[in-house]
Order: structure tokens, then C-alpha cells, then sequence
């Protein structure tokens, strides 16, 4: 329960596929990483009996009265019809939430929305952590300036995100709100998830060329190809798997990172994105752009438009990379210079890690209630 | 025996590597091509006792004395240090060329030497068979204004022109010559050549990027990346045998051509070549701007620069064709629309066949000699 003058901040990541997308259609292995472009939920009591949502990256605001919210709730209507596992905590035990006093939720992220980049998995994790926590589901993972869940907090959130995404999206694969909740790696292969313990951050630009895609037209696409050139496909996906599997290795080792390895497997699994017709014109121009600065690119995603991801080896001054975020964004594209394989769901408090980046309107609103 | 007022004309093609470079070098298959920009060879006796060599396209012009090359040809030594077959007509009867009154060669070519599209072989295929016919070692292949030579005459024009080919390079696979004799498809796999009947000629357009390429640099490459990373690069080198297999199969079918296998193919095969490493920024410069008039492009020969080949399929039309040559030729870079998969070596009279292109160089040469 949330009393006046308090308030909550939590943050849940995006995800990037690093390797295998497409090829997961068919059989083979796909890494989705955590990105550290996160979704901020931040809640305050509301002392007028309102429950506000408040999204203002996407001029987005609903208001209920928590009366009526409280009849919703009653009639459970919408929380049956997706069917919880036994593990999950009774519906019941949330109406008590917005019974009190009622709250307000500010949700500002750096993600844009349907890049392909989990925005809506990060949206769900960190409204269902918040709403965990609010009512004491989870406790404190911490007390540091940010503090992810860990153990078994993990995965009652993730649980009840599933749930969010499935009421979102209809028939998820449950890898976006995976990737939101734990962080780092997860292996997604015949619609099995694996959590793999990743040992090192990459430093990427994420480049969204603003092409709208259509991950179902691509995914249709590739499977013309294979079916009209199996001889020809077939070994191209054993190829990115290779490469998934090769990756896989070098970010789950204890040894020292080699920059080499993931930059030869990033140039390579783009080149045979290619081969599976999934390119773009507008992605190429970035490769190009980032490739004359002696940075290695690669689609990610579906691709036919979407996020180019632009792997940062240890040595990249900082100075260069702006240079090229800002060529790229010159040309009109929205580029982010952040972290793949980083922490999870989390806990903010006092100053932010300058890790994060907190989205402007979250910023103006934390700086009125004098936190972050 | 050659009189004077005579002459003869004779051409050879080049060669383009349509699918299967570097593959190989690794037990795969290659589909040498012949390339319809051809060597002529103009010969008409001299009166004076000179044999002349005239290439005035690279300035190369040699002169000797009949006597002189008679005195060389009597001790024989150059010939002897390569094996002869015993097929091969004994070089003695060579000899009674030139003792006579002497011959002016004048050499011209469509092709850029350099740049892999097999310059040296089509020049030597050239120059034996005007020696052989002129020495009635093969017979005249008939009085169309183009004749190609059939059957035995073109294996005993083969055979002097692989010679050549090993004093020029030393140790030559033996491709580039069978192809500028034969024409049509050359299957070269594990050192073995297979002459392929081709059914059908693709309109292309070869560009040469004047990027300096070395085919040795870039053959060590390929052979790092395959040690390093086998298990990537293995089905990479699988799906360009598959690619080889498929257009091999496409161009000796007597079925009518499916120009849109063509194109996935070249498309497909230049993406495999991209992740073996051994593109250039020309090169795909290249492949981008005919990509932007609706074209499939794939680097040809050993890459890192060199040439970069265009299909063009049957309804292309020539002003577009144009339009994208005059585009790439803007930007410095050198181009020809030509024939995959034409005549190999053969004789020419009266007007020429407008399917070749007479250099300018020849051209004022025939003029004057009232030729083509």
C-alpha cells in the first residue's frame, strides 16, 4: 500500500535479437539480449479516488475511478480468461492496490514502439513490478541507486507479464517480457526459452531507420525462399546458427571478451540476412555509414526496415561515436548509443546510474517530486 | 602459308567466373563463363622480313628479324622446357611460318587486363589459332562473317594455348584458356574441367571497378576465415555450391530460362561472397546503383575490387541499360554490356556480327585493309 508523499521507480529494459532471428522460424536457435533503452514507471498516490495512466512519449492518458475499477475487478471477467498457473498470486490480492486511495502512473521510456524492440514487454514488466511491489508481492531487491529483482521475484513478474503480453499481443513467444524481466541472454530455439548467464555488456548504437516492416510479410518471405532454394537456404541457416552458437560461447565464457569474434559474426549473419531477402535500402545506408567509420552493423529483427544494431568495441572513442550517431541522425534516423546484455527489471532510488538514461518527460516529473 | 594482300582475322573471348569463385579453392565447383568481349587478332604478311607484334591499346609494339626467330625456334629451347602432349603438332612445322616473308600481328582487345576477365588466355587462344591456321594445322571453319572452330581443332588450339598460358603464368588451372577456346560453360571442380553445354547467353554488364585486386591476398583470407570459423563458413561454401548446382542446371536445360533464378542466384551468391569477407566499397557502390534501377549484381573473380557483373534480363530496355552504364561510367568506373555463355574462339570475314563490338584500334586497321 502506497501512503501520500511516496512514490516508486522502477525500470525494465528492452530486447535486441543479437543473432538468430528468421533462423528461429526454422528450427535454430535465436539470442535475444536485454538493451538498456528502459521503460520508466513511476507511481505516486493519488489522493482523489482516480487511478491515472499517464504515457506522454505517446500522448497517451486514461483515467478510471477506482470504484469502478474495484466493480472490474470484482467481476474478473478479463483476469479469467487468461488462465494463471498455480504459482501466481490470487487476482484478488491486487484489488487492495487502488481500494486505498488510488494512484498515479507516469510511464516514460526511451524504446520507441513497434521497432521491434520489446517496448510493450518493457511497459508490462515494469507495471506489473510496480504493482508486485505496491502490494508487497516482491519486496525491496535494494537499496543502491538502482537494484534489479533477482531469484524467485523474477519469476512472478515475469508470469504476470506473460499474462500482459498475451492480453497485448494474443499468442507471444514470451522472449520479450523474458529478456524485460531477467536481463541478459535468452535462447529461444522450437519454443523453448533458456536463460543463459551472460558475462559481458556489448556497447552498440541502435539505429532505427523508421522503415515500417512487417515482421509476418519477412517471415513469409524467407519461407518462399526455403522452400523454392532449400539446397541453397538450408545451409545459409545452418550458417546463423553457427554464428548464434558461436556468439552464444563468447558472451556466456568467463574469459576475456573477444571484440573480433562478435564483430566477424555480426558482419557475417547480416550478409546472410541478406541472402534470405530481408534487407532494406535505408538498412544498408547504415551499415555503410558505420562500416566507413570501421564499425560493424547488422540488421535486427525482421528486418525489410526496423533497428540496425552497431556493435562499439572496447576501444571506440567517444568522441567518434557521436560523430556517427549524429551523421545517422542527420540523415533522419533515431539512433541510441547504449548497452546490450545488461540487467533486468529493477528498483530506482536517490541519484540514477549514469548507465541510465532517463527519458526527459520522466526527468521533469522526478525532478517535481525531488527523486532521481 | 600467307601471301601478300592477305589477311586474317581472328577473336577469342574472355572469360567471367559466374558463380563459384573462391568455393573452389575448397573443393566446390566454379562455372567459368566465356565473356563476349573478345581479343581480335589482325595478321597480314610483311614484305620485309619482319615478324611484328602491335598491341596499341596497352603500347606494346616488338619486332624481330625472320631470321633471328628462325634461328631461336632451330635450337628450340623455350618450347622444350613445357611438355608437349603427343598430340600436339611438333613445333618444326611452326617455323615454316615465318621463314617465308614475315607477318604483322596486330592485336586489339575489348578486354581490360588485370582485372580477372581472363585478358592473357584470350590472347593467347587468339594468337595460336591464327599461327595454327596459317600453317594449315587446322582448316577454315566456314565464310559466315563469324565461324567458330568445332570439334578437334579447337582441343589442338586448347592444347598451344594452355602452353602459353603456363609460360605466362607458370602454373594455370587451364580455365581461362578452355573457356575463350570453347566458349559457352567450363564446370571446374577439384582440378578437373568439364565443358558444359550451354543452352542459354545472358545479357550482362561487366563492370571494372579499377579497385587493384589480389586474388592471392584474398584466397588467404578465405582460408583464415574458414579455419577460424569452420562451422560458419562450411555452409557458406555448401550454399554457393548449391547456387553453382542450380544455375549449371538452369543454363544447360533446353527449357526456356527463368531470368528470376538468375537473378536470385547472382543475388544470393554475392551475399555468401560478403560474408567470406572479400567485398569492396566500389563494389558494392556498384552493386547499389544498378540495384536501384531494379538490377542483381555480384562481385565476379577473387573480389577485394576487380569486376562486378549485371544481369540484365531479356526485357530490359537498352535505354535503361544505358542510362545505368552512362551512371556507373560517370563515376569512374569502366563498363561493357555484353554475352555470358557465347562463341568461344573463331574466324572472321567481310562485315562483322553486330553481337561484337570491334575495338577502335582494329577498326581503322580493317579499314584500311578493306576488312569488316
Amino acid at each position: 500500500m502506497m501512503k501520500e508523499g511516496e512514490h516508486l521507480v522502477v525500470s525494465a529494459p528492452g530486447k535486441v535479437i543479437l543473432h538468430g532471428e528468421h533462423a528461429v522460424v526454422h528450427g535454430k536457435r535465436a539470442l535475444a539480449c536485454s538493451l538498456n533503452l528502459r521503460t520508466y514507471l513511476h507511481v505516486t498516490p493519488s489522493t482523489d479516488g482516480m487511478v491515472r495512466m499517464n504515457l506522454p512519449d505517446i500522448n497517451i492518458y486514461r483515467e478510471w475511478k477506482v470504484e469502478d475499477l474495484t466493480r472490474l475487478f470484482a467481476n474478473k471477467t478479463q483476469s479469467e480468461e487468461v488462465s494463471l498457473p498455480p504459482v501466481y498470486p490470487p487476482v484478488d490480492r491486487f484489488n487492495s492496490l487502488c481500494e486505498i486511495i488510488g494512484l498515479d502512473f507516469m510511464v516514460s521510456s526511451n524504446l520507441p514502439t513497434s521497432a521491434g524492440l520489446g517496448s510493450s514487454a518493457a511497459f508490462a514488466v515494469a507495471l506489473v513490478s510496480s504493482l508486485l511491489k505496491l502490494s508487497n508481492q516482491i519486496s525491496d531487491p535494494g537499496t543502491q541507486s538502482f537494484n534489479p529483482w533477482t531469484g524467485d521475484h523474477l519469476e512472478v513478474i515475469n508470469g504476470w507479464a506473460f499474462i500482459a503480453e498475451k492480453i497485448i499481443h494474443g499468442n507471444p513467444s514470451g522472449v520479450d517480457n523474458s529478456v524485460s524481466t531477467y536481463g541478459g541472454i535468452v535462447k529461444y530455439q522450437n519454443k523453448a526459452l533458456e536463460r543463459l548467464s551472460c558475462k559481458h555488456e556489448l556497447s552498440v548504437i541502435i539505429t532505427n531507420t523508421k522503415v515500417p516492416r512487417s515482421t509476418k510479410h519477412m517471415v513469409s518471405n524467407v519461407a518462399d525462399k526455403l522452400k523454392q532454394y532449400p539446397t541453397v537456404i538450408n545451409p545459409v541457416l545452418d550458417a546463423v546458427e553457427a554464428i548464434s552458437q558461436r556468439c552464444q560461447d563468447e558472451l556466456t565464457s568467463t574469459e576475456s571478451l573477444d571484440d573480433s569474434v562478435i564483430r566477424d559474426m555480426m558482419s557475417a549473419n547480416h550478409a546472410l540476412l541478406c541472402v534470405l531477402g530481408v534487407n532494406h535500402p535505408a538498412i544498408e545506408k547504415v551499415c555503410r555509414m558505420t562500416h566507413d567509420h570501421g564499425l560493424t552493423s547488422k540488421l535486427t529483427g525482421a528486418g525489410g526496415g526496423g533497428c540496425v544494431i552497431t556493435f562499439l568495441p572496447a576501444e571506440t572513442p567517444e568522441e567518434k561515436t557521436q560523430d556517427i550517431i549524429s551523421q545517422l541522425t542527420n540523415q533522419g534516423y533515431e539512433c541510441w548509443k547504449t548497452l546490450v546484455g545488461g540487467p533486468g527489471v529493477g528498483l530506482h532510488f536517490g541519484e540514477p546510474n549514469t548507465d541510465f538514461i532517463i527519458p526527459t518527460a520522466l526527468q521533469s516529473r522526478a525532478k517535481l517530486c525531488h527523486i532521481l
